[in-house]
């Protein structure tokens, strides 16, 4: 195999390709990538290219990418290394080279880099497959999903069903993103371009997965593809694929939790509100950061607990004049909602001190959070 | 005691005072910090104003701050508390109030915090010190002196000696700032602005007190003055002290070690030789980097050990007729050399492969730094 590659479009591909390979030595194999050149009908615009290809067997990136491809071949070497040393590289243009005694020959300029490579079939082959069910959609949309969902998904082991986000085809145009670690839930749903699906599906979509295909989501071309079956799902786009295995189990029915008569309702200035509930938790060096809200006439007022190591309260001016209404929750869950949304108006809908608080972000009706109030005895 | 302090002021002065504040809970105390009101004849510009003050027992800071002095008296309180909450606030101006139960009231617009303080006397009082030998400089030559030698100090506690900076008087106008861990060393030789000593003195100033003066160099004035004895050292200038205690034990004669006659010099390009430094080292995983540096006509050549992992070399060109030479180093070392200088070409000065290398800035010469060779056996 003999390549030129651009610099710049190998390390962009290895920033990629870098999420999946192994740091940790416990399986060496999975340090290393395959490099695999393919010809003109299977290239990028009808010229010859490069595919990059990793694996940690839950997820699978491949990526196709431009190079001049000199002569034909595959080979499987260390991720980092080839990383860390070609980004110091002063050269445009790297020249691959392999030889019969599986030694790589990289050279830039007047940089040599010689590497020893692993037996290509030694290494996990990675196949895109063709998947039943399908939902068309555009990467900026899929990306807002992601984030506007994943912060509320566990991140401990006890219920594993829940450290992801579950998607489901609520019909033939519409999908819903839900995540929650049974203490809050967010929820996204929205139309997509298309979707083909014999039955309503849902799949539980692990979190590492979601991670990387935002990371690598400027790589995703404008629109992509999501097919899955109910244990694999590729997120396929013309030059980038992430295949990640699926997580087992069934997501919990969570239409009952979500309140539907919670009428009163106040609206704040998010970042406001993100800025008070910053000075209220920080006092406290509990985990939970507690926090009791008091909606006063024409004014929320935000308090932490009275303690021995000191207490804080913060007003902020809203509208309302209707009666004296207190509830407590863990400052960490509400900023951890205000954060991921972007309209300067959230709406909160209470019903009573006990009972499950909805937020939504004025300016976009896709979304909606429920969080758990706190008991507060103060 | 009663102030009014501008937020961007209280935060800055709590950014320099959290140094030397104790995160750890061990000595809890030392998590606190004085403010203590100052009167007119003891303020800024004739005004009145507060003091900040903090010692962790090895290095004390004492920083004059302009406030508004409603009632005179001074409080011990939370330094990383104050800071964390007071970030967040949103008015300009924060309001602190003693109460006679040591509560301290601390408001900015509608905000609201109580904290408990601590009674003052229990707290380890910082008094500045007239102390006998004096040397006066710009805050921004101390700043270099610090920055281009204090990596050639020693990080573990193996020989405490050389944990930190060796300041010498030369003579009535020049000192010498000289760094060494045994296998490199950092010298400046510099005439500053003004020294009145006794003797021909000689003191080892900790790594943290250097470090902490560094960060803290724009709130010094442009000159200021290092008062010491030797146990103590004292960075003066008129808003702010540092205070440290000096490293007890005598730094050793490193004169015999610093090379007269290496005659084989080579000059180089500071930023092209750390960037092939990089590309050659990185391939190993050894912590000692070693690399050879062969030098030929017209070119300075790099190379990795030859080893099962890989190997690499680079070539950078330089004006040179004589001999081959070669020779090994430890290429972190160099790096640590060519990062703290700033002229875009150096000059490395060989005598034989077994003896220390000189490397100087062209462009300064104040400074050198001296590099024991690496046997290599490639």
């Amino acid at each position: 195999m003999e390549i030129l590659i651009n610099k710049d479009v190998l390390i962009s591909a290895l920033q990629i390709i870098n999420a999946v390979t192994d740091k940790s030595s416990v399986k060496p194999i999975l340090s290393n990538f395959l490099l695999t050149t393919r010809d003109e009908k299977d290239g990028i615009d009808g010229k010859s290219c490069v595919e990059f290809s990793a694996t940690d067997y839950e997820l699978s990136i491949i990526g196709k990418f431009p190079a001049d491809v000199k002569k034909h071949g595959s080979i499987c070497i260390s991720a980092r290394k080839v990383f860390d040393i070609c980004k110091e590289f002063q050269g445009n243009e790297i020249h691959i080279q392999s030889t019969e005694q599986l030694w790589i020959h990289i050279t830039s300029g007047a940089s040599q880099l010689k590497l020893p490579s692993v037996d290509v079939g030694l290494y996990p082959q990675t196949t895109i497959e063709e998947l039943p069910e399908k939902v068309g959609t555009t990467a900026e949309d899929l990306k807002k999903f992601i984030h506007m969902t994943l912060f509320a998904a566990q991140t401990n082991e006890s219920r594993r069903n829940l450290m992801g986000v579950c998607l489901s085809i609520l019909d033939g145009k519409t999908t819903r993103w839900m995540a929650t670690d049974g203490h809050r839930l967010a929820q996204v749903i929205s139309q997509v371009n298309e979707i083909s699906s014999e039955s309503t599906s849902e799949v539980i979509i692990p979190r590492k997965a979601l991670q990387e295909v935002t990371r690598a989501v400027d790589l995703l071309k404008d629109t992509l593809e999501l097919s899955f079956n109910d244990r694999t799902l590729q997120f396929v786009s013309p030059l980038l694929t992430l295949k990640t295995r699926l997580i087992e189990g069934k997501f919990p029915n969570c239409d009952p939790i979500i309140p539907k008569d919670n009428d009163l309702q106040i609206l704040v200035d998010r970042e406001r509100l993100i800025n008070s509930l910053k000075i209220v938790s920080l006092i406290s060096s509990e985990k939970l950061k507690p926090v009791k809200l008091s909606i006063l006439p024409n004014i929320l007022k935000l308090e932490s607990e009275k303690a021995e190591y000191g207490e804080v309260n913060d007003e902020i001016a809203i509208e309302y004049s209707g009666e004296l209404f207190q509830i407590g929750f863990n400052a960490k869950y509400l900023l951890d909602v205000l954060n991921v949304l972007s309209g300067p108006q959230i709406r909160l809908e209470f019903k009573n001190s006990m009972s499950p608080c909805l937020i939504r972000d004025v300016s976009d009706e896709t979304f909606l959070s429920v969080i758990m109030p706190l008991r507060i005895e103060w």
